[in-house]
């Protein structure tokens, strides 16, 4: 390290090389200066002290004797400490500060919501033969090699002006190539009709940020992604469920609770739909946007890249049906291209884009415009198109695998969405399993997936699971899904613990 | 273009070509295909309308007959556009939403203070011969190509994890290095303790929805960074003005405040702050955290980097001083390195720590991991320690000579602070004067600066003014303190529009 700062008491009768060592000591043992670190160069220690280089140099020494330093001539003196980790936090200070009474309703909401996705979770699968839980682009596929080039030539071409300080709405050539790219789906929009954010996720929160007051209703498709709901609870509203059908999320309902409740808006992700990989057809895409114009409620479209589909029609954005401009679209670079990114956008019409500009730049002033940048020549350079074919063709055919795994090996009761597009499709288990309850037995027996219940507005859900495909190599897929289907039948033979009626979810 | 979508009517006695060359014509005529966009090859565009390449063929010929196209040989065809430009988008479609009645209390907030802010903002001042406006590093002084070249590296060596989803807290090894980092600056915290966010201003924002509910008091400095202001308005927050006097925010008005309205937090800027450059003095700070302490009110400090000091003491972050565990602590890499990567981090107790990043998963999930790891790697081989050198050198040496050309160059009736640190400092004007309304003049002399209004919490400070030191030329400073000099000098022999005795503002 270059340097540190060490308190010294001029005025105390303890040598300045104690009062040194004593705070180096003080730091290893609390975790602060982990083994191997190595110390300031006495040199510069003693500078930025203002003391004499004997004094650090003393002080190293008896660091060396107690055992609390080495010294290797000609590289420095390095840092013995109990463990090479860094200690995990004591609260070393009594804090006068009840932390957990200061908190906003909001974090209140956001805490509890988190335990109850926890609960879910499957945590951390690295050790299970084959996982279906991570809803996850491969990124054994990723075009890594391929970006860095485009990276690099960005950062020499234009990286001073990148690094600075930018407009919030976005690098203008990725907002003008976005609006010529959808206009491969049917979706028109000009540049300034779109905002470039932080991924989708962002796109969720500045939408319920400008859109949603504690108290306000919410509609939601059911079963849907659990961190949208989390957004608009955490944002106060109350969740109104519309739940799908074959054919996508159900316009009747979505009428009766429009009439009952006024919610603000409506949030549904019509294409590619995590969990179930549906995509809703045009049909009801235009009964759900009449009904949404007449109810004069927003739609928020959560829209997986529709090239990542792989039925017979290509899929149909709703923004590309949205004659009225009820539609906030929100895309994302994250499932098409890199997660890590974090790099999506809006589509919307431009007064609702100038409100959504407002909130993105009390989030985080704008999102990194490098990044920006190095998509927008990648896409030009149609290095976009070229990995979006290849990747379509392996999770499509992934997708296939799995369809047909699940046919050969299942029980008769148990069920699945046929996925047509995106990452994965939900499994329905025979009345009176609890997925979540099979999660432990089918993690010993080696395989993973996430439990359906946090993807449902109501507590409902608990006989559904996840299995995500777009992230498990083909040929791991039919032992994944005989070991999972082997955890069922187990499950089936014993006596069960009766979940009640409720277990009886929706069609998905 | 690669493809595009063409709603085709097979049943309809319209040729197909003919259809397609109305879409496209309308397109363009929209502004959603510009002047010079390649149109999609007729092989590719038949592929995916599913009609014969023939038919497309005949479709450009009539658009290149009819002046909508040109086709080049062997190259492809191409839109004639009316602009280069895309048009500013037009209401397409009458829209049933009453957006603007939708609007969340917050967004309504947020854009009442936009046009606030809007109306005092100096504007484009490209073509200002001096502009002391924006608080931002000098771009002219980044490291740009070392930083290429670690970014570079780390995409080699771990690309794949790095753009894959990431967990919230951020890239290990960047925490890691912060913890030490801090060190040098006397903050001690574990890497458990440490969060990385998208800069300062997601610090903010994570803060604000953390423990403000609408109607909460929140304490501020005054004057501070407006979008601090901004943020805590947004989430509801009403704000109490704690007056910076010349050794930091006045320990007896907080305490006042604390009495009487219990407020659930005290944002500062202790050091190199913004606007004035002025830091606290460690008793003053000691003081503050007392009176935070006794009234159990976390204190928020917004840590610019303490590597940007030029006074003779060094820097001290209240964090530093923080025995009692009050203070949330938020750096960025902006001030120091580049501001347009968007990564900041905050340093605070580990159950804060939690509630913040349960906060940040909702925000954006994360942030990318890949920019954590090229900074980590560009700190570690000490090209940050090298270029905070050198800039700390550049900028105390403009901040010198800006002082100078004050003390030269304005009438008797000017003062300012005498900046320790930071990027800029607070001028106030002689009684009578508006710096607001001043601005103008001062751009027809070619200079500008930002009216300190803004920074203000009561709506005062109309007699400052902020000068940006931190991106302006050495050779340029004494030019643009003339022009600033003798706008001010013209305006005092004009007759005076009285603006009463609110313009005494408090000492900056």
């Amino acid at each position: 390290m270059a340097t540190l700062h060490v308190p010294l008491d001029r005025g105390k009768p303890l040598a300045l090389a104690k009062q040194i060592q004593g705070h180096l000591e003080r730091l290893i043992r609390e975790g602060h200066l982990g083994d191997g670190v190595k110390l300031p160069a006495t040199r510069e220690l003693a500078k930025s002290l203002g003391v004499n280089r004997a004094t650090v140099a003393l002080a190293y020494e008896e660091m060396v004797a107690a055992g609390h330093a080495r010294a290797h001539v000609g590289q420095g003196t390095f840092v013995v400490g109990a463990a090479a980790a860094p200690k995990a936090s004591e609260p070393r200070a009594r804090t006068p500060i009840n932390w957990t009474g200061l908190l906003s309703r909001s974090a209140r909401i956001a805490a509890a919501e988190e335990d109850r996705w926890r609960r879910m979770s499957p945590g951390d699968t690295d050790r299970v033969a084959v996982s279906f839980a991570g809803g996850m682009p491969d990124s054994e596929l990723f075009p890594t090699e391929a970006f860095r080039q485009v990276l690099n030539r960005v950062l020499r071409e234009e990286g001073d002006v990148l690094l600075q300080y930018y407009p919030a709405r976005g690098y203008p050539p990725l907002r003008q190539y976005l609006a010529r790219y959808l206009l491969r789906f049917g979706v028109e929009a000009t540049p300034d009709e779109i905002l470039i954010v932080n991924g989708s996720q962002q796109g969720f929160d500045l939408v319920a940020r400008t859109f949603l007051d504690p108290g306000d209703f919410a509609a939601v498709e059911q079963p849907t992604y659990p961190r949208a709901l989390q957004v608009f609870r955490g944002a106060g509203a109350q969740l109104l469920a519309v739940p799908w059908a074959r054919e996508g999320p159900r316009p009747d309902v979505l009428e009766r609770l429009l009439e009952r409740h006024r919610p603000k808006l409506f949030y549904c992700q019509p294409n590619c739909h995590n969990p179930t990989g549906l995509s809703l057809t045009p049909e009801t895409g235009r009964r759900l946007l009449a009904v949404a114009a007449r109810g004069e409620v927003p739609v928020v479209e959560d829209g997986f890249d529709p090239s990542l589909y792989y039925g017979r029609r290509p899929a149909t954005p709703l923004k590309a049906l949205d004659g009225d401009g009820v539609v906030i679209y929100i895309g994302t670079f994250s499932k098409i291209l890199f997660p890590g990114l974090r790099l999506g956008w809006v589509v919307a019409a431009a007064p609702v884009i100038e409100r959504l500009l407002g909130a993105k730049q009390l989030a985080d002033l704008h999102t990194s415009a490098l990044l920006q940048a190095a998509v927008q020549r990648f896409c030009e350079r149609r290095l976009l198109d070229r990995h979006a074919s290849r990747v379509a063709a392996e999770y499509g055919h992934r997708r296939t695998i799995l369809v047909e795994a699940l046919r050969r090996r299942m029980p008769d009761s148990v069920t699945w969405t046929e996925a047509e597009g995106g990452f994965s499709l939900l499994v329905t288990l025979p009345a009176g399993l609890d997925a979540a309850a099979l999660l432990p037995a089918a993690i010993a027996r080696g395989v993973a997936f996430t439990p359906g219940r946090p993807f449902f507005v109501d507590d409902g859900g608990e006989r559904t699971l996840r299995l995500s495909f777009s992230a498990v190599p083909a040929r791991r897929i039919d032992d994944g899904v005989r070991r999972l289907a082997d955890t069922i039948k187990a499950a089936m033979k014993r006596p069960r613990a009766s979940t009640g009626d409720r277990a009886a979810v929706p069609v998905v």
